[in-house]
Order: structure tokens, then sequence, then C-alpha cells
């Protein structure tokens, strides 16, 4: 019920990794190539879960749990290039119980190259059968989605 | 005037490319690293148009011209799996005078792997510029698109 | 003992992938990535190992053998193209019994594009140990070294 | 001929930039996929040409000169895994008048990944002619090899 304050608590509460684009992320049109968005997408996406407390490597071995996505969707607005220091960001658009959506973007300074949503579940890295969220993760998103009225 | 006979003359007009999965397009968890999607996805794209006859190197020198995706959503139904065989196929789905949408699929045999539609446009290769479609890739594109009726 | 006719039989043993270069394979230097090279290499070795009998999912599934590289030397001679179809050959230079070398190229038509050689050994899917070469791995290998004189 | 005051000056002249690893560059193997140590070299060296006072892009865009990789040499040591957080150092090993070489080196805490040579040369960026090393780049390579005694 009080917006304006948590608005003003948390004008951005995107979680912001810093990326540099090499000649490895380029394509011979002169621009990153689209598939290296999602590429930096995962590196962001890795580094807000790690903020979050959760290791993926550690996931994967302990706990046997690998996060799968299930479905991604990019808008390019403008081209990154060569050797551009971009932010990509994250932040919780939707969680569910099984499977959480996180909008993603990537930035040059102010200006928006890409604007992204990717949707990811949890499956066992043996079958890779689908399981539920952890408990742990469903609270700490929820927590990152929502920050507490100050 | 005759959907039935066109759909019998084409039951499948969907253009198919073979790629095969090796190490360098998987990642830890076992499976086709899902960035990777795009990139057979491409490849399936350039065959495509290179049937059609246009071919994008040719474009790029001659006319100045290089395709840019500016949309992509991939759904991501099964794993593709480390020496799969895998058929990635292209149909068109929207036409327009400045972009068009193709319909793109992964598929293991008859099994569905991923499902994408990606949104192309045109400019030109120095300033980026957009650009109306050739004329000749509207026609190849819209001819492609609805097969006439035999 | 009878070289000319061996020469003769086999005047080119090598094993050749033909390869085509995407968008995805080059840089905004305007050619192929010089990492990416590596990544044709490993294609081609792969389909020369299925030639030879060895399927290297199916040895990591059933057989939890991995194929690592050791070394890898590459030689870049002038730069591959968007859209240059490529052969990439494979022959044997050494043969160990824990490891071996393969002499690869890069060749767009009789033009040497770059000159590889590559040293690979076996290892335990689990732990990573070093592990002899299999027998029947090294029968072939060492068939495919020296065509039987006719 | 002051060796000794050299050395305490300068114990570790290298480089380094500190590289994470993600599911990117891993492979169904479980480990780092071997090219992959190829596009972590290019940051290191981007990053280290960076800090002598050559941005690439500029040198692209301005001066038309574009670095080419000529050899490279890579011995892989230990694999690389998910979410290590790596080392990758630069040091110049040779400095000639078209062409340099830098040892490479991927570490993990004190430990030896991956040890490389890569080889690079100048060319000018629309016909990739050769070209001598701008005067300005020798002097820093030479400066960065040979720490100045104190």
């Amino acid at each position: 019920m009080r917006p304006p304050e948590r608005a003003a608590a948390a004008p951005d509460p995107a979680f912001r990794l810093p990326v540099r684009v090499y000649y490895q992320d380029t394509d011979a049109g002169g621009v990153v190539f689209h598939a290296t968005y999602l590429a930096f997408l995962e590196r962001a996406r890795t580094e807000w879960l790690r903020r979050l407390g959760f290791d993926i490597a550690r996931m994967a071995r302990a706990d046997r749990v690998l996060f799968i996505v299930r479905e991604v969707r990019v808008t390019y607005v403008r081209p990154a290039l060569l050797d551009d220091l971009l932010q990509v960001t994250v932040a919780v658009q939707h969680l569910g119980r099984a499977q959480f959506t996180l909008r993603q973007q990537v930035l040059r300074d102010a200006e928006l190259l890409a604007d992204a949503s990717v949707n990811l579940a949890c499956v066992s890295s043996d079958a890779l059968r689908p399981l539920r969220l952890p408990d742990a993760l469903c609270d700490a998103v929820a927590a990152a989605r929502s920050p507490a009225p100050s």
C-alpha cells in the first residue's frame, strides 16, 4: 500500500553486471553477434544468483540441480559494438513454483541495446527431470523481486 | 482458391538443414547450450536464403546490405544431446516491406526440441540504416511462403 | 617394401570434412575468428573418429571415456571469409600408447588457410584420469595412418 | 647489469585478468572447452593492450589497423571447471618489427591450467595487408617487456 515510498526506496532494484565486448563477441557485420547476447545474459544471471547466495556449480555438484532455459525472447534495439562496455541487468518478472521469469536488459550507458525475457526452471542434473524450485531460491527470488518497504 | 490441392502439393514446405551436435555445442549440463540453438538457426536461414538465390556474403560486399535479427523467441522443449543429428527448419511466418519473420524449429527425427520465431530486417552494411527489403527478396520469400498451386 | 604402389594406392589418405563459414564464425575484422578454427578442427576429428568406428558420445556414456586435447598448435596462413566452403583434413602424425597427434589443415580449394597439430589423450569421464588408448582405437588409428599395401 | 634489483622491482611483471567460467564456456565433458581458452587469452591481451594505451577498436576505426593471430600454441595442463575464477596472464616473449609473441597462462590460484604462446602481427583493416608494428606499440611492448631498472 505504499508504492511511492517503495519506489523511492528502490528506484532501480535491478542487478547490473558490466560486460566488455571483445572480437570473440562480434561478427563480420561489425556488431555483436545476436546469439552472443544470450551468453551475456547468462553471465549476469549467474552473478545475480551468486549474490542471492546460489552457486550454480555447487548446486549442480552437491544438490544435483541444474537451471535450464525454457523460453527466451530478445528484442534487439541497437547494435553493441567492439570494445563497448555494456551493463547487463537482471530483474524478477514472474515467480512460480517450478519456474521463474527474469527481465534482462543490455545497456550502453543509458541506451537500451537489447531487451530480454528469460524463463527458467530447475531440473535434476542426471535425468533432467523437472523439479520444484528450492524453497530457499523462491524466498530469495521473492525478496529480490519485492524490496521490503522501508 | 484451391487450398486442398495446394496443401497436397506442398505437405511440408519447410526447408531443412541437418546439423550435427559436437562438444563445442554443449555445456557442462550435458546438453546443447541454449544460445547455440541460435547459431543452428542462423546456419539454416543462411542455407535457405542461398536456395532462394541470395548469397549473404555477396549481398554484404556487392550490395552493402546486411540482414539483422530484430527479435528472436525460442521455446526449448527437449534438450539436444551430444552427437545428435538435428534437422533445423525454416518457414516464412510473416512478410512485410521492411522486415520478415521466420518460424524455425529444431527437430530430432520427429521430436520437436526447440520452436523459434525470428524477425529479420535489412540494413546498410556501413551505417546500419534500415532499408526496405530488396524486391527480389520479397518476391522469393513470398514464393517460398505460398507455393504456386499446381 | 612397396612404397610406390602404396603411394599410388593412397595419394591422399587424409580425411576431409566440408565446413561452411557463417556469421557466427566470423568477427568484426571481417574474417573467421581465430578460435573458431579449433571448433572446425573438432568437427572434422569427430567425423574422422566416426568413420573409424568410434562414436564419442557412446564412448562417453557407455565406456566412460573422453578424448581431451593436450596440446594444439595452429599456424594461420590466410584468413577464411564469410560464406567460404572450407575443407578440414585429418591425418595421423604420431600414435603413442596413451596419446596421439593429428595433423589437421583448413583449406579453401587448394589454398592452405591454417595448419594445425593436435595432441589428444583419453581420460575417464568421471575423474578425468589418464587412460591408455583403447586397443581398438590404436588399431584403427594405426590402420588410418598406414594404409595397407594393395 | 642489475638483475637482482630489477627482479626485486618487478617480481611478477605479467599482466593478469580475472575471468569467471560460465556454462557457456564449458562442454559436455564437464570442463572448459579447449577452444574457449583462446577466447580467454584474447580478453586478457585486449585489456593488456588497453593498459599500454592501445584501444583496438579505435585502432581498427581510426588507424585501419587490426591485430591478427599468426600462430598459437596451447598446452592444456589441467582442466578449468564451471564457476572457476581464473587468472589469465600476458607477458612479452619476443618483439620483432612486424610481429610479436606473447606468453599467456591460465591459472587457478597458483595452479597452471594452460600455457600458451601467441604470435601476433598487424594488418591493414581493409585489405589485410601486413604492416610494420606502429612505433608507439613497439615502444610500449618493449617497455612492458623490460621494466626499467629502478
